[in-house]
């Protein structure tokens, strides 16, 4: 495996990669390590994986075996659903994330990979938060199934680490917004506000708009994973947040601010799957990685607001 | 749902009720509540549900529908795996286990089954304990699949309740010995010992045999469960443990003493999935059922023998 800091020598397989994260990964990964494998069922942004091998694939599929072969690092992102789908069929969903996950470990013990790296939901593992802002050691009673098969694959990792040798780090990403975030899987608060402001629709808020959510900068989660890749310690399990909580409301006129627009709420009823505050201590990958979220948050509004302007009239970078 | 108290209007499903425990809860609550129904892939002891209806089946099956439907209580023991198999394929455990869970859990929901109760593992939810003996709200980490299973049913009822109103009650049972426990699934320190000293044959230890182990007596497990049918209060996660460990080696004396007879130990190397103390803090079942572990474990040991011995002998009680 891999030592701290000797990123140029890593061979890395990103699964899921094509996604809001993985597309920000790849344009960041890209050149900087000795090789990188794209895998997902889909690209959302295919250009940013120009150049770069890239698989379409199930990672619970004998697709994975190739694309892992051969790497140090597995980052695993892939994941079908999101908080507010995953509780509608929850066999289901535990089936394609959390079985398909294992067989996919079984696979990178198998080829003796290094250590794999898994992005968790900091937002939704912890569940109704008992202290703000909350540290790693924190009880972990999600309210979603979507929380549930994340921390379940976080909890196996532990046992193949223990069974199988294979070791593994896991970022708990808190609200993550910025560039390449769209709003297509209804995930994404940020994403959505930008997109009422650039297109003038009504922005739906489940709730009063008093939802309490950590967002982080998602230039700040790529630094974090780079942090991690070659990380050595004994801690293997991180919070990525700002430490910070801003409501739903406060988005709104942080974007409006921006954007010189009001926008049009449209309330619904609360939804369940809501808890209603999540801010993250990372104080831990402060420690450890010497990770900051060093990005304000309405520097990084302002930056994604402008990515999605360029990206409407079609000039968005890299694409 | 029935209220508490009133065992004797309840109508219960026990799943995997052919098992260790199940086979001493059919004894102990056919007659007292309106309806018993039995459901698993077999009955270790058939005799035990004679007169009860019983059916064969998988618990992910759809076979299961007609043995929940018009309950209120489902009793869930269902497992077929152990701490020491499911490691060897984890993917396939977790399939059979949670994932089979999760389909009888949507079979519940939809039936308007009022309560679950689920028979967890306070041997291997919480991993190395950082705290002795251990309380509920300790951190759950499992360094086996087996363990991992357990806790992600745990969560998922959790979750079940939230978004379906499926109420659940867990039993995080210590290591229950006594009638009716064979050794046929490698299961149970206790059967192992006293098989030993009947049979004459060597008993194997992995490891040294200083592996500490709460040891609570199947009798007084039935008589959690009992108590927490009608359980009305808040808190849904209760240990089941006498609070005192035993390590291995004071087992294999103790029942020397009672069988009068030296047993040939046959040491091993230490296995990975063992943890080296399991000791469950029992104070909220306590508190909020009026429980405790009331059988001594040389009691419990001596019932546990004279049954064996009279089984053996082709005497055993009900059979």
């Amino acid at each position: 495996m891999a030592a701290a800091g000797s990123m140029k020598n890593m061979r890395v397989a990103l699964l899921g990669g094509g996604g809001f994260i993985g597309t920000n990964l790849a344009l960041a990964l890209a050149g900087k390590v000795a090789l990188l494998r794209g895998f997902g069922r889909r690209r959302i942004f295919p250009t940013a994986w120009q150049g770069l091998p890239w698989t379409d694939g199930e990672i619970g599929s004998a697709d994975v075996r190739q694309v892992i072969s051969g790497c140090d690092t597995v980052i695993h992102l892939a994941g079908t659903s999101t908080p507010g789908t995953a509780d509608r069929r929850i066999a289901d969903d535990a089936e394609v994330n959390v079985i398909d996950t294992l067989k996919l470990l079984d696979q990178c013990a198998e080829l003796g990979v290094g250590r794999v790296l898994f992005i968790s939901s900091g937002g939704t593992v912890y569940g109704v938060p008992q202290q703000l802002p909350t540290p790693e050691q924190a009880a972990t009673d999600p309210i979603t199934a979507y929380g549930v098969a994340k921390l379940a694959i976080e909890k196996y990792l532990k046992v193949y680490r223990q069974q199988r040798g294979l070791d593994y780090r896991i970022l708990r990403v808190a609200n993550p917004y910025g560039p390449y975030q769209t709003t297509r899987k209804a995930q994404g608060v940020v994403a959505a506000v930008i997109a009422s402001a650039l297109h003038d629709t009504p922005l739906q808020i489940w709730g009063d708009g008093g939802v309490v959510r950590d967002y982080v900068y998602v230039g700040d989660v790529v630094d974090a994973v780079v942090k991690v890749l070659g990380h050595a310690g004994e801690s293997r399990v991180f919070n990525v947040g700002s430490g910070r909580g801003h409501d739903l409301l406060e988005v709104v006129r942080a974007v409006e601010l921006l954007a010189g627009r009001k926008l049009r709420l449209d309330f619904l009823p609360a939804r369940p799957v809501d808890v209603p505050v999540s801010i993250l201590d990372p104080g831990l990958a402060g420690r450890e990685l010497g990770w900051h979220c060093a990005t304000s948050f309405e520097s990084g509004l302002a930056q994604t607001l402008q990515w999605a302007r360029n990206f409407e009239s079609g000039a968005a970078a890299h694409l």
